[in-house]
């Protein structure tokens, strides 16, 4: 073999290769969380003196307060060396029925779910931003466009909250996949559960949890929820970099139909003229960031046999890094967003640009008149092939020639002519449901409104009953609370 | 094809660019039943007269049946210009109040959920064979695995059950996705909804859709549910591939856990003696290929501004690509895992061996003699290195050294020792809710026959809603019946 | 098919899960070559007869030009399947010495080279119609743009140099591919080489290969060709994407800098008025999917070990795939783009909007006045931030009061004032290596196409080395011409 | 607009989405490095006076030192920020005729190079150790797999040899983009090169880079020489990945094959028996973590229009820290391989197993009765289907059977059949060019030695020329020098 003296010297590098240290931090906080309530079992349920339990329980007060944080190859071990450091070797009871592998994964299902009703209520601003912005806009006629083409004018209210309605189905995503999260896999130990009589559903309910991962093998080694919440945050993202590139084209000089506020721009080392929409870019980039982090979880996890393999532990940091880059751009688009300065004359000026009034002038033929659809699109097809306003003595003409009459005479006056051609009557038209119409956003608005107050009502509950439990647990772990419980 | 003398010829290369044909083979069925439900509520709403209607459905009927399908870009095109064909100009009506955006978007929505619903009921399926397969084999001991190292003995059950739990999850996932899925974006038009007096409520629940798409914009320009369905294909078959990597490792001369039946191996045209998992193989190579899907879709919808894009037209064939691969797949690992034939004797031997009982034999010292976790497994590990079959004598003389006094002195027997060693004995320990314990296992597997029970009762309810709204769609569209619901 | 009687009979299903027909087309030709050449070389070395390898031959031949395709597993097979049944018996030789690991490896590399040729060709193509295009545009003036913003003027042969550099590093980056994919794995056998004493020298010199890929088992289980390729396509993919979003950004109404041709543009079923770039969309959303086949096959080749496994098989699609997507791309933006029609006078317009010759100003100041650069970038921020042309008298007063002096006194005239604010004298002043300026250009433009011919020159020696072979070959495959050969 | 007081309270967040100072840190040194080039060169050409250059060169020794540097969005504005606190005004002369956008550009792609040279020497050790190793095992008899599965003996070397043929391709790959990357965007300033009279060729000759990007907006929008790296990087991982899942799987108990150095292994909390293969496990799914960084890199450049755009600060991350996991694997890798003691015995022993001499068994049937191949592959397919060690007697009986004579007849004697079912003298039959036989196995390192030993010259020398002109740029930084050559 070819092991010489330089391997015996890379053994530090072996350990910064093993090491989860830095991803760790993250789960600091749950880690003394589990511990309590493990703690709390097992002492309820006579595997350990209620004076060991108090004991320990002060030494993780320390821990948490202070820097009492021992060596170790990971934040687990380092805690445990820490409690015996403090206790002495009693303090190794705190690992009695249960192991490394259903701690971690206990750990960054309790970090997670705190970490997606930040995001959950990051979204429900989002959305609310957008909504009050729609009701602000009800008659802000702009271009809507197909293909980045003009197509048919509708209004800044329907365009805003399209995006609104896709950030709901984010929000609902989000939603479905906590129920997931929040189960706990407390209790499996290594994988084949433990001899110890312990209490899994006890441990669930002190930790905030809606149940548990049951069986003992999967719920060590399934990192499924990570992939789903890499996937939601993945999906939410694309949402949002449709909305940035809106912003970054919108506040160029070209379209110049928003100005984003200076707090949201940059400006340039060498062109002191411009005005940078660096955020919303931003914004679009990490979106890939996200992407690559969901592919990265998704291929680690492919083809892992059973159970716990350590490839799972270089999962973890992609969820960690996702999570932060998801809820700074959902705020930060917020704050951009609520901040820009639209240019509603502008905006309605370019609305009937490149004729966009034209798919509304052919419907309207065929209304008045009864011709097929086709036969206007064909009529109006060589109008737009024209060049100049069209008038009734042009649309008489043609309609004449490929239809036999003149529309006028089928009842098509030039004042449906004009109301074809004008954006506000054309938008005002299309009020079917869903549709830019100022009575039907308006519906919309309001029912949208009366849900986003439901939702802020539902993840209040989410939060407060994990908030709630974990209080309690807290309360729990100061020793004279514990003393109390004995007779339970 | 609509396109007109404006623009000009168009060369075949370009054409076969642009052209979705292949992919629009998926949607053809849809397409006609979206035809009918528009062609039934235009003529409810007093757009199209009750003939037109009816000669248009006829003409679809025919259309069904037989080759009648002309020329065009698309699959919209080509059935439109075949109605027209077999009606006449009157055959354009059918497209009054509607375009191409909302009517793919809707197909797809349509070919979508039929797909959903198959593949649910394939997970099912396979979620009952392994819930099944693990019912007979409660008692069956095999080893249990971390890092792919020999750790502790389990049961074949609570293994399958594992994998049960995990698939059960990618159900869920699906079930959520198809909620998201199975409504109508119909009545859109090309975003910003139409000058038409249509009812979208109507058609939605013609097509047996659940509700809208509501804001018209979002309606056409949406494919987040595209995306939500690739990452449960991709999540799902990640879930499979660890099977498949476990049905491979299995049957290696290595392992010799289990026998592939004939039907899912194959042999080498070089290597007569050579039996290989192929369907294994494949169903772990796919897996790779449906994340492949994924990404794609994910990186062409990443900052497409507003409303549609030509874009989305290569994101479906990804859906459909990635639809098939997962169904096959969940099939071809239902089949290849009921067939194959588990080594018993083999798996329970290798059950104790790497003295996989050392967890256990650590927790029943401390169960019994009271000794702290860490001492106990300072023991057990001393006895780890040494060689051979532990002895009572052995163990004394380490705990004496370690603890300072032998465990038989503080009630630990030979007794206990053997059990602790023992595969059978040492599972049976393990009873806590998920454990390997063939009474846990009992529990689990009746709670989960209950559940695939309620499930297949859900499954079938969605399937004959669907169903049964496409039936009355399609007795609609015969002429009389068309004529009977004039009076309404 | 191999599967003999020992493995028993094979549903429809699973046939179709471990069928690679479809794909297969793509290799048939290559297919019939490496049998030629096996054949041709089997004979040389004396390990089948003249007569015998003359059959084979005729036997190929009918393969080749009928449809005497027998049913198999994959083409291999069912080329084999049909000698046999030509020949006889005595067809099976055909076999000897190799393996359909060997083979398909073979077979995959012959179309591949192929496929990169003619993908090489396309690149190169693509790149004249850029430095040509830019040729013509050496003086047309348009605005640069950093972040979607106008930043400083340039010229329309600047920035279509750009793209053509980077096209040219794609064209680069395929022939590093081509010369790791042009190697023979043939005589590898399954993976362990062969008893029979075979050339491999001679197989690899008659496919046109440029020499071996050496170790059998490398030979068989690699597939870090594919990767590569598939990352060489990705990433002129991404190119070719960043010009399809400026064909589309250009041509809308508000950048309104080109028109499509008409070929390359589709109009809309709903509006007729628009003119939509779709074939540019698809090449910007091609290149996801191509990103995807990427994903698919490294995530598909992860963890595999030694040496074939099934998975290979679910490679080879993505490539052919992404091959094809990737040509037609190139294909499409070279004439999309070269008959595009800019409109050069609005360019010249815009290129001094945003006062975009801001820059150049404060560059001026800084040469003639010799003041420190971040002064003069002070200056002309504040200047900027006014309003209207800057006139001799505003930059006086702002630099006396910023700097203690007035510009005009340390020698900064009027004449340097309108030479810094007009555009074609601003860019006519880049005239450093790789700038706008137009002599730079020229002297750019002549290099590259200077570079181009010898580029084309080198791909025509390539095709031609491997075409020559091939034509050798097929003249022996004749079987007089075999028969004079024994001589040897 | 709902911009309300939350607003003006977030600017920090807005600096932290804005701020890449983080990933900054790993470009400090480069960026020093082009300031003294740039500050060379300006002083050369007469755009800043000798006075003024050595005065900021002395700055930036200090700053290079020390902790003098100030605030600033990112470590350009940093640096110049501290100089113009140290030099004064005059200190802003720095950015002459530059901007962030090629400064920043430069220093990737200096701090890159040196990322890359020190890779190529972890692959050309880790290359080495694998030769080594396979010249240690010429004559050492492993079962070769295909499918997982044993198909025919082969040799520890012809194994060994196949990854070290991969990494080979590894290593070329990454030369082939170091060409690619080593090459000057500086001076391209902001895209459109600069009005000052520079001189790009003196920087990037005095940066130690081969040449020039040359076109000025190609220079700072190209992120494709990232991509390329990111490729490699990938593939790479893969061809790592492989030779981790063998050192996984070989190393469990099943395979036995192999044991790890406890360097590079673990044990388990709760299972004190367990070594565990974590370092291999770890380099497996990095392979994973790298494949996601290429992804959205991908990503993130997709569509991006000309030229620069702050998306593009998204994508460095992933870069080094891609850059950090393949060097460390490669390390990892080579330590654990070259570590762990191989089970000759078992190996050899195992060789034989799933009678995988079937093929030398069958070819030499052809080769020595002349019998067609598929002739002998049913005859063996019929052994290999019966039990126990084939005998002459049962071949004779089986070959008249299926062969009309039995093999004895025809010259194949019970030594033959020794030979074939011998591994050793099998192994030895398979002397063709790239197999196992011993004597091929130690050409082949031969060959590869003198590789490896070209390789490390050429690495030698890139670094060599690289290290040099550093070297004199920082002589020529000191001002003594630089008074120097003022004469020139």
């Amino acid at each position: 073999m070819f092991r010489d003296q330089r391997l015996g010297e890379i053994s530090e590098d072996i350990l910064d290769y093993l090491s989860s240290r830095k991803a760790d931090q993250r789960i600091f906080l749950a880690d003394l969380l589990v511990d309590r309530a493990h703690l709390v079992m097992l002492k309820e349920m006579g595997q350990i003196s209620e004076e060991v339990a108090s004991k320990i329980i002060a030494a993780l007060d320390e821990i948490e307060e202070g820097s009492a944080l021992g060596a170790g190859e990971d934040v687990h071990e380092a805690i445990e060396a820490a409690v015996i450091a403090l206790v002495g070797p009693e303090g190794g009871r705190m690992h009695t029925g249960r192991s490394r592998n259903d701690e971690v994964a206990t750990c960054i299902r309790i970090a997670l779910r705190d970490d997606l009703l930040d995001l959950m209520d990051g979204e429900l601003s989002f959305i609310k931003t957008l909504v009050r912005l729609a009701a602000n806009h009800r008659e802000s006629v702009i271009p809507g466009f197909t293909h980045t083409q003009h197509a048919q004018p509708t209004t800044l209210a329907h365009h805003l909250l399209a995006h609104a309605d896709a950030a709901l189905r984010d929000l609902d995503r989000l939603k479905d996949a906590y129920r997931r999260v929040n189960k706990s896999p407390l209790g499996a130990a290594a994988f084949a559960s433990t001899g110890f009589d312990i209490d899994r559903a006890r441990t669930a309910d002190l930790l905030g949890f809606d149940s548990l991962v049951e069986n003992s093998m999967d719920a060590v080694s399934s990192r499924d929820f990570v992939l789903e919440v890499l996937a939601a945050l993945s999906i939410a993202m694309v949402n949002c970099s449709r909305l940035a590139e809106e912003l970054i084209l919108w506040s160029s000089s070209e379209f110049g139909y928003l100005e984003l506020d200076n707090l949201y721009a940059t400006t340039s080392s060498i062109m002191p003229q411009k005005k940078n929409p660096d955020t919303a870019e931003l914004a679009r980039a990490k979106t890939g960031s996200v992407i690559g982090s969901l592919v990265a979880a998704l291929s680690i996890c492919k083809a892992l046999p059973m159970s716990y393999n350590r490839d799972l532990q270089e999962v973890t940091p992609h969820l960690w890094r996702s999570l932060d880059w998801t809820l700074s751009t959902v705020r930060i688009l917020d704050g951009c967003l609520s901040s820009s300065r639209f240019n509603l004359e502008h905006l309605k000026e370019s609305s009937v640009l490149g004729f966009s009034t034209a798919t509304e002038l052919a419907d309207s033929l065929v209304r008045i008149t009864g011709m097929p659809f086709r036969t206007a699109h064909s009529i109006v097809g060589r109008i737009a092939a024209g060049k100049g306003e069209p008038t009734m003595r042009t649309l008489d003409e043609i309609s004449l020639e490929i239809w036999g009459s003149p529309a006028s005479e089928r009842g098509f006056s030039n004042d449906h002519l004009l109301r074809a051609l004008d954006p506000v009557s054309n938008v005002a038209l299309r009020a079917n449901a869903g549709g830019p119409a100022p009575e039907e956003t308006a519906r919309m608005i309001e029912e949208r409104m009366r849900l986003i107050a439901e939702e802020e009502k539902n993840l209040a509950g989410m939060r407060s009953r994990v908030d709630g439990a974990i209080e309690v647990l807290r309360a729990i772990g100061r020793s004279d609370i514990l003393r109390d419980l004995k007779g339970d």
